[in-house]
């Protein structure tokens, strides 16, 4: 079959066998796969992924002399099943997954592994018991940007929201805006967003921010403060000692940017008592002042992924039109493309979401 | 009146003008002032001091031209009240307060002020309604471990408890076996705790520490986990995604030490989901891997300071005789001992809370 794989630090065009299903396996045909950032990130700093993995214990690094296809974003079709299947959903059904094959020595991961290949090959293979039918009519384009959704969902949900929070999300890359409209339906508000795009701050807009802000003539901080003022009855209710402090609702930023520098920013402009959500993925190391973090008693919450219960949700979202999924889509390639698309990336006024459709 | 003064990045003897208690204010006789390890790091570091101040609003930065007097850990004996106060307490009573003067602009800090000198004055003024009678009979000496300990207490109220977490303690400064002895109180357990010195790891262990490491032999992270095995019933409860996972119950980490590279250090050795909470004051630009973070889904939370309750809680606590203060004393001087006393507490075998009494 034909993959774009990641050989020697580039993305290539080449042919492999295809994949044989195992015991609990199904071989599916991948109709559409989202290049994610971290794919992005992953060309560039594969060395630094692999070298980073051996903190976390049960998890294998990839091998870089081997081949890698990447692609975690999909929806496929299912083509056949491996043994000990119980066969429920038919050949020919379009099915979503979480990004990992159950193994007897747990769950590994798709799209940065040598063993399992991601969507941007024309095949490959899934565990029967983590497949999700598609919801009948949902175009698989959409279906597929169930996973950037269920990043948002997570980080929402890690955000430990006690209620009356004003929410700000710096930087509206595809992560983004998966949290703010996570953030819209767990009914949060108002959202402040920033983003130096005008191109991504139409889309915050569409995915339900209340007000976005071009960091470059706008501190996004003080819009944020304008937009978190306390009522008089919450100032009132305020103990002695905080009532001379400014009059601000609590602050919970989310941090969807990734590169080195943003953490430091954030602790500069957060307001004292903020929680920052990071969702961006940075892979450099970064600097910060952590006496800026002490005296403001910051929270920072790193995330990463989902459960399979924000999994099964975020594509219900999708398919019931509550999140707009179909505006995030910006482009579509065949397997030929995906070098191209991955330089194309870099331009956020052209691009937010490029789809890889292997079939193509 | 005397006072150890510091001036030009050094702490020297003098004299200055005895403070004139305000409206609501009150003139006291400094009984007794532990040095904090905040004291060390200001002397050292006082400009960073200054400059990272700006970014808190409201909190006017030290002039460093003029004279500052330290001292924020303290019993004092009322002398004198200024006009506008109720006088409830006699001259004679001893009393702590919290390190503030309570003023139109808002509450201002004693200690790191060119306006309100703290304790290693012979005299200082305190604000009325922030008064605290020692109760009958605790020693000065031993009330003035008030502040130190509800710094410990308020990490641990800010670290979101929820129970059947294995805290983990860091360092084992005056800072940590605080932490150690608010846990204790709590009744988390078992509590493990790691520092290089055999005085301190001797201290956390009378704190109230169940294990003690050396982490010059021990790995603190291998001797965590040794503790924090999951019962049968707990990993049974487990999702399944998470059965394959290392059976470990939930990490609550203090950091507790204060000098770059130990964020780093914790964010390489702690487990998936650990809670680090940040107590240590580490006054220097600070590097890490925000990819561990990421990986391992850490929540990381600064603190400052404790709140009006759990300052009046810790002299409670100390009072009934539920923490051993008196242990954590190892030294007592006068004003002209001050600036040998910072020099002193360099060597945790010798020291761990040096006493000034500016009426030696």
């Amino acid at each position: 079959m034909r993959a774009a794989i990641f050989r020697s630090g580039e993305i290539v065009v080449g042919t492999m066998p295809e994949p044989k299903p195992g015991a609990g396996q199904v071989l599916v045909k991948s109709l559409a796969c989202g290049i994610c950032g971290s794919d992005l990130h992953a060309r560039k700093h594969a060395h630094r992924m692999v070298e980073l993995s051996k903190f976390l214990p049960g998890r294998a690094p990839m091998d870089l002399s081997r081949d890698v296809v990447f692609g975690h974003e999909f929806c496929c079709e299912i083509l056949d099943y491996g043994p000990d299947t119980t066969r429920k959903l038919k050949p020919g059904t379009r099915v979503c997954s979480l990004p990992a094959v159950l193994t007897p020595e747990g769950p590994k991961g798709i799209g940065y592994s040598n063993d399992y290949v991601g969507a941007y090959a024309e095949q490959m293979l899934l565990s029967e018991p983590l497949l999700l039918e598609v919801p009948n009519g949902l175009a698989a384009e959409h279906a597929a940007l169930t996973e950037p959704l269920a990043v948002g969902v997570h980080a929402v949900a890690m955000a430990n929201i006690r209620g009356g929070e004003v929410p700000l999300v710096i930087g509206c890359g595809p992560v983004g805006l998966a949290v703010i409209a996570a953030l819209k339906i767990r009914g949060l508000g108002p959202i402040v967003a920033a983003d130096y795009s005008p191109a991504r701050r139409l889309l915050a807009e569409k995915m339900g921010a209340d007000v976005v802000v071009d960091p470059a003539t706008t501190q996004p901080y003080a819009s944020w403060a304008e937009h978190a003022q306390m009522t008089e009855a919450e100032k009132a209710a305020r103990p002695p000692m905080q009532a001379l402090l400014p009059p601000l609702k609590p602050a919970l930023i989310f941090e969807c940017v990734g590169v080195p520098g943003v953490l430091q920013q954030l602790f500069e402009g957060a307001p004292r008592s903020a929680r920052i959500v990071v969702v961006g993925v940075c892979m450099e190391t970064d600097k910060s002042e952590p006496m800026l973090g002490i005296i403001k008693e910051l929270n920072v919450q790193y995330v990463l992924g989902y459960t399979p219960e924000e999994f099964a949700y975020s594509l219900r979202l999708i398919a019931e039109g509550q999140v707009d999924a179909a505006s995030l889509v910006t482009g579509r390639v065949g397997i030929d493309g995906v070098a191209q698309a991955f330089a194309d990336l870099a331009n956020p006024e052209a691009h937010t979401k490029i789809l890889v459709e292997p079939w193509r």
